[in-house]
């Protein structure tokens, strides 16, 4: 998507250690306008794939999520890192690694809100090594659910993300691929 | 905001303690649709105060947050609780009481999106005790912004926090107010 990669290019910071900063933006602050059609394209992309419901991970998840949800008229569920005082004792919860924390997150999610039978559409917004989305995957999963789609804003593809999620079966969507952050540079692919 | 007053009616639980349940279209799943209709509905109680910016707590005030920022057209900043390895070293600040969970919780913002001028709209799920809300506004103050103006979703009238934001003298506009969550009621009221 032409429109996410120029502002990655004109906003987004090359940290090093394959650490894209895009906090102007997407991270810390948001862009409502551009998000919204992040959003719109993703509705686009997986209109037909039958989805029931839209997971994603707190924090950073939330907006391109909430977005697409907007679009597609479909309720969205945002795994939580640590169980609020609300949820019930009983809940699905896996263990995902945070490249940006260098340790062990949790991913939790009540089952009230995730039930079998659903076709759940994952939102998040990077695909790098895939380990978050794998772990969103595998609690929808357990709870009986079908993944039918997984949709990222940006793909480090160098980290090989992609070929992790490859055995699910579900169509990938990226709306900008990065190649390569050697350097200072941020190279995007077409493919 | 009856739309959000019968779902509250509806899906809404009274934890006791005064902690109300909004897990299933607020704070864990997300309606999209009612969420966009509230930032609808802060866009036009807004639309005069000249905000230049929005500014929100992560993590369940993101959405709320993120829908007026599309109606008013501006970016949204959400303060974060831990540090990423993003965000320079210098940073603003804040300490505010948890209510959920029974404990200090940082507020961070980086200098980087909040500056001298800025006039800010501060948008959040609950306005409670007003202690996280105040916390917000320290950061603006802080950063050499003016607040403009406090919304929330939903108000605990009987937790007094308005009265303690009323110091700042902007307009502060709650879609459901809850006058009393006595037993297993939740009242609402329209003063």
């Amino acid at each position: 998507m032409k429109e996410l990669e120029e502002r990655i290019l004109r906003d987004g910071k090359n940290l090093g250690g394959g650490i894209l900063k895009v906090d102007s933006f997407v991270n810390h602050q948001v862009d409502p306008l551009l998000m919204d059609a992040c959003g719109r394209e993703f509705a686009s992309l997986f209109a037909s794939v039958g989805a029931t419901k839209i997971l994603t991970a707190e924090i950073s998840g939330i907006a391109p999520a909430l977005t697409t949800a907007i679009h597609l008229g479909l309720p969205v569920v945002y795994a939580r890192k640590h169980k609020p005082i609300t949820m019930p004792d009983q809940v699905y919860l896996t263990l995902s690694p945070s490249h940006t924390k260098g340790r062990m997150v949790e991913l939790i999610i009540s089952p009230e809100y995730l039930a079998g039978g659903e076709r759940v559409l994952i939102i998040d917004d990077f695909l790098a090594s895939g380990a978050t989305i794998m772990g969103l995957a595998r609690l929808a999963q357990t709870a009986g659910a079908t993944i039918v789609g997984v949709g990222a804003l940006v793909e480090k593809i160098f980290e090989g993300g992609r070929s992790a999620l490859t055995s699910m079966g579900v169509p990938i969507e990226t709306l900008a691929r990065i190649i390569s952050m050697d350097g200072d540079q941020i190279v995007f692919t077409d493919d």
